[in-house]
């Protein structure tokens, strides 16, 4: 299963492979020799406080924080700042089922909570990357997940946090869609309890999740806009086929796995006994809290309500109609909120 | 597949079976000796006005019409109205997949339309009821998509409309959500291309079935004001086994997918060559449109799009957190606006 042509320097390149030795993971198992794929862009300055940490979502890499996000003249410059992208856990650049040797990977891959990947991207920072203090950390969707763990865990390192389209605690809603993502395609015969040859074998599973992403990853107001059609697509199965599918289709079913089952356990709580309040309390970075206004299952209304628990916090919601999936930056329009959103919170003297 | 004992008079009845010969369908295919399932309650005044006819929703039957929103002191009150429910084609008391024998039943069951189900409907009313005029109309998601086809297709015999939680014209992304609802139950091995011995062999396929409307059904703040726990369920799991699996693991598979395909394709506009503006211009009937205020699949937001092309006719939103399935009656309160706009509805001169 290391054959995948998809997890590559070619494709998502280029990155770092940093090995930070054997990660002891929250829930028993370990990665032996983990090792932690970082795209970096800009340099530190003197003071080394110009330091941006962006932990990536789920099925998404380092690639598309640096085509979406980053460049001169956005709130994430390299010629300002030293960007750091460290790639997920089990997202496919990183330690990932699909590279890591029988018997430790594939569908025994060990379970990794966001916990482990902040622990492990803090050691990588402290230890190998001379960095201890981060101007910034902002993440989407999962990247939000650990954006949080970060500001909850390490305040005192966290000046500043931009949780994007994501919560602090998963909600039970959200567990639920997660888990149909995980049922479509663990469904699939050729899934084959996770031995399987390649993605291209579990292709019916990855087509039904893919299929659940487009119906709860956009809207329903995209839909009826046609933004399907703006994007390119001259019908819904034209969408489906060769943008959604084509996105999901290469990726390693057990990778995926992995990251949904991280994803539906996100929870800062876990520090504070399950008191959310407590937990949102230990943060003392400047947060601007931004939401998708049209999520489907990271709802504005979850995000506020833990806005509310958070001492130094704005509530920034990103009015667009690409739902949840406008992190893909389709829509110029919340793209343009979330950098005017972010170059005020880093102008925020803290 | 006759034997399915839960599309019964024990547990639906009582409900009479009326023969309305053959019904040839808008895509070719015939019922032969189309039964139609009707449960009638009240009787018709001296003049006849009093008629209010309610289709039913997917997976739905009179039976919980009847339980839910008919009743003395209610807007359907049997004492004051001719209450005709007559149960859809496909959900399993009027011909079904599982109900037609051999060969023309099961998967072989011919593609029913919305407007095949009036055509029955307006049949059965004046060649066997001797009803030529209707009081109302009201009916929810299908039910809402069969009350729009009778006020576009036959307005002068529909005096009063009440759409509820349903559109007229079904959206791309209602299509992809219905999408992921057949997926569910064909991809399971065991579906066999329908034919499989009992819905029993199936319940890898319901219980995916079960859990995607669990996630699309409800709403985000449902989940979130722990309204599963409020309804006697102590957990997720608990509620998915125990309330939305209990439900949908005794029906038939085809009949569902029957009943899916047809909505998925529910338009008003076929009448007028996809012009929907010119369909709702038809429309006579003094119209209540009543959308579920967090419907994530029938958004307020479409139906208020619809309404503003209805001559006639009043927006009437029904808040509560219960989205889709707030049809069950489980919220009291959106029931009672319900009620509340039926009686205004019913209330008007015509």
């Amino acid at each position: 299963m290391t054959g995948n042509t998809y997890y590559s320097h070619e494709v998502h390149g280029p990155f770092a492979l940093h090995d930070i030795g054997d990660l002891v993971l929250e829930d028993g198992g370990t990665i032996r020799g983990c090792q932690l794929a970082v795209a970096s862009f800009g340099t530190p300055n003197a003071a080394r406080d110009n330091v941006i940490l962006v932990p990536t979502w789920y099925s998404g890499t380092s690639k598309i924080i640096e085509q979406v996000y980053i460049g001169e003249g956005r709130a994430l410059d390299p010629t300002k700042y030293q960007i750091v992208v460290v790639n997920q856990i089990g997202g496919g650049l990183s330690s990932s089922p699909h590279n890591v040797p029988a018997p430790a990977g594939g569908p025994n891959f060990p379970r990794v909570r966001i916990g482990d990947d902040v622990r492990a991207q803090h050691q990588l920072l402290t230890e190998k990357l001379n960095i201890d203090s981060l101007a910034l950390v902002v993440g989407g969707s999962m990247g939000s997940q650990q954006t949080y763990e970060w500001a909850v865990r390490y305040p005192s390192m966290v000046k500043r946090a931009a949780p994007i389209a994501g919560t602090a605690r998963n909600t039970v809603h959200d567990f639920l869609f997660t888990e149909t993502l995980v049922d479509a395609i663990t469904s699939d015969p050729a899934f084959n309890r996770g031995f399987y040859a390649s993605p291209a074998d579990v292709r019916d599973g990855l087509l039904r999740h893919a299929k659940m992403w487009a119906a709860m990853g956009w809207s329903t107001e995209f839909f009826q806009r046609e933004r399907h059609k703006v994007l390119g697509f001259s019908s819904l199965d034209d969408f489906i086929t060769n943008f959604m599918f084509a996105y999901f289709s290469v990726m390693d079913p057990n990778n995926l796995l992995c990251m949904a089952w991280k994803w539906q356990r996100g929870d800062v709580s876990r520090h504070t006994g399950g008191d959310l309040r407590a937990a949102l309390a230990r943060i003392t970075a400047k947060t601007f809290v931004m939401p998708m206004s049209s999520d489907m299952f990271f709802p504005a209304a979850d995000c506020q309500a833990e806005w509310r628990l958070i001492r130094n916090a704005e509530f920034r919601p990103i009015d667009t109609v690409d739902g949840h999936l406008a992190l893909f930056g389709a829509d110029a329009n919340a793209l343009a909120q979330i950098d005017r959103n972010l170059k005020d919170l880093l102008a925020v003297t803290v």
